[in-house]
């Protein structure tokens, strides 16, 4: 029989609804898994193996609460947990403990889920100190980051599912790098209350998953509008690809996976065409960057002065703008960005869904590198929803994700669009 | 002497830096008036005396840690503290202890200031069980809300500062039936971690206080951008008086005390126009109140599902979507309002600064009716500064206030404007 631990997130809520699974069973698997595995990938920053077994029991023995019950769920440690300390991988908040879950971990336990612990992220989810994660797929490279843990814990099978967020390219990045789904839904739909604020303008919660499916399970948990989308066949399906404005930043192996998915995707009897952005959307990637480094110093003020001198000092640059931005460029960038929403948006409707690539190619060997995000920011600035699907892999056998894209509270539409483009170009 | 609890904030730093007042003798000085007055007034939702005292004797005894050293604040009980209460007058968090300090706390204590206590709110700043409090300039009135303890504390001089929050105009709004000062900044200057979320794109940090030095005293805590404004002179200042989209919703009295603003205005100097704005402002009023409820359904979404069928039936409501806003009116809303946010700046460069209502009138009688935002909600979202200054009392001698308006991050020079006209026309 299949150890629980590998089974997929729709996989596991099925046997865990015939009762073929407990969620104690389901639990100790992935402990199991974690045991065995964590040394060696570090996903984890804080487990609590009594604690995890005696709330799965709780949710064996208490009536179905929702869709995930039963469900282990890793939570990026800038997520505040009741139950366990939640450390940003800071040394300031080391043992600190808020006593209060954050609103996206408050819905998941509504829903049945099982916390199962924290993952381990980039200091804040903004910079600073580095996960201790290694990449599942190459322990020579880093699983990207911010969402470290989430990333490989998903991909490394400890856990079906994981939370993570995204301000530049935090979560479709490290699936890129790991090899797993991620979605970053529109932006504003999932409260971000007791997450750690980075950047209000991009601040985004989404989750990891095995597939288009898993990541669907989740979805509906947080989709307080009730809805639905049809599947999608791939024949007629209308996919643009879009090289974006930074194509040239793309390495050989993600140029070469961006094609080779346009070609699948056409034999499969996808309508396949290419996307040129308007010139206007030039100046997004760096926008990105000036909003989010200007709105982190904000972020972090409150710990530069309740810690002087101890921040750690690529945080502390950000607060004292060694960038040098101006508030005229902050509200520039604000309201450019504000334009090119719903341009976007329009482009949107004339596809099913648009492919970009998630990464400039495989994940960069060390920890200290978490890659670039330059492919990710764009699309996190236009607010829309993000899908990584892992594509290929690298010149080193290190995966290629690509990013499906879509309009603003699209996010049912694309995820039904990326489930059908990941019939044809899922790597795994 | 006068009895310190009647010095304002920029006196008893100067009395406190001299060290003729200790934070010992101002915070029992405050404390007293709370006893005198609190069980007529209702501001406070938590203060314990023991703490508040135990903070004072640290502080007169630590070296000093900035421009509030010793200063009482109050706090809206909305914002997390770590050594008392949270309770968003909600049933459902009552005793709530989470343990941290809001950024916009955290920022105050790093600056020396003594948290006094919590102050009564609107159930999460947002809509559900008023406050208690009662408005102390006509106990019959509403203080309006949903900051209805901080108005009423610093107008009834238990404290001379206090934090407050606005979405819609909770913060301009009771500062206007209640006769004080406040000051509600550019939106992100001041970073929302562990203030309730209500809206993102609304929600911004302010506070209450005497005059328009004492509002800047607690503004150069939180503006991290170094910069100063210098005095403006009435004699040649710009004014523009707006009426607004609403001004057929004034009151005669609110209508009264526009034009004898700017009658008093000129008289001192100032050169005083009248500004209509392009009509695409027009549907501004209406689309905050769309942008606040279709935010609103998702902030207390983990309430509604943690504890199913006991939000306040105004609340659930909210949550329930009894509006039938859709996603696409939400985002043609946002858009609209981030193409008029530049525009506006742009109308404001005109001027040192734009004058308009606070308010329908004179706060409404009971405690149910806590008051239109109608004059509010159309500033709150263009993201800019405003500020109230007590300027007239209505035909029941109850206060009305006018607000002073400036484009994005112009808060030092409006602050610096306001100063000036409430030299003219600040009516206590």
């Amino acid at each position: 029989m299949t150890d629980p631990a590998d089974l997929s997130a729709s996989e596991a809520a099925t046997a865990l609804r015939a009762g073929t699974l407990t969620a104690e069973r389901l639990a100790s698997a992935c402990l199991d898994r974690i045991d065995a595995r964590d040394d060696t990938i570090r996903a984890w920053a804080f487990l609590d193996r009594d604690l995890i077994l005696r709330n799965a029991r709780v949710l064996d023995a208490a009536p179905v609460r929702g869709p995930l019950h039963g469900l282990p769920v890793g939570v990026k440690d800038v997520m505040q947990t009741f139950d366990m300390p939640t450390q940003y991988n800071s040394p300031l908040y080391q043992g600190h403990f808020p006593g209060v879950d954050a609103a996206c971990v408050s819905l998941l336990r509504s829903a049945g889920a099982l916390i199962l612990g924290k993952t381990d992220t980039v200091e804040f989810a903004a910079t600073g100190h580095r996960a201790a994660t290694r990449n599942p797929r190459d322990l020579a490279r880093t699983p990207g980051g911010s969402s470290s843990g989430s990333a490989a814990a998903v991909a490394d099978h400890h856990v079906p599912l994981a939370l993570g967020t995204q301000t530049a390219g935090s979560m479709t990045r490290p699936a890129s790098f790991c090899g797993v789904w991620s979605m970053k839904p529109t932006w504003g739909m999932i409260n971000r209350e007791g997450s750690k604020i980075y950047s209000n303008t991009l601040d985004t919660i989404g989750w990891f998953a095995g597939s288009a499916a898993d990541l669907a399970l989740v979805y509906d948990v947080y989709d307080q509008e009730p809805g639905s989308a049809p599947p999608l066949a791939i024949r007629g399906l209308r996919v643009a690809l879009c090289r974006t404005p930074v194509w040239d930043k793309a390495s050989d192996a993600t140029r070469a996976a961006l094609a080779a998915a346009g070609e699948a995707l056409s034999a499969a009897g996808a309508i396949v065409t290419d996307l040129t952005l308007p010139t206007a959307f030039d100046s997004l990637p760096e926008q990105q960057v000036l909003i989010m480094r200007a709105e982190g110093r904000n972020a972090l003020l409150p710990e530069a002065r309740a810690f002087p001198g101890r921040l750690e000092p690529r945080l502390q640059e950000m607060v004292d703008n060694v960038d040098g931005y101006t508030r005229t460029e902050l509200l520039a960038a604000y309201d450019h960005a504000a334009a090119c929403r719903p341009r976007f948006d329009a482009i949107a409707t004339g596809f099913d869904a648009v492919l970009a690539p998630s990464a400039v190619g495989e994940a960069p060997l060390g920890r200290e590198d978490t890659g670039d995000w330059v492919f990710n920011g764009m699309w996190t600035l236009l607010h829309g929803p993000n899908i990584n699907i892992p594509a290929a892999t690298g010149p080193n056998g290190a995966p290629i994700g690509l990013t499906v894209v879509g309009g603003r509270y699209r996010d049912r539409a694309i995820l039904a669009a990326a489930a059908a483009i990941g019939e044809v170009i899922d790597s795994r």
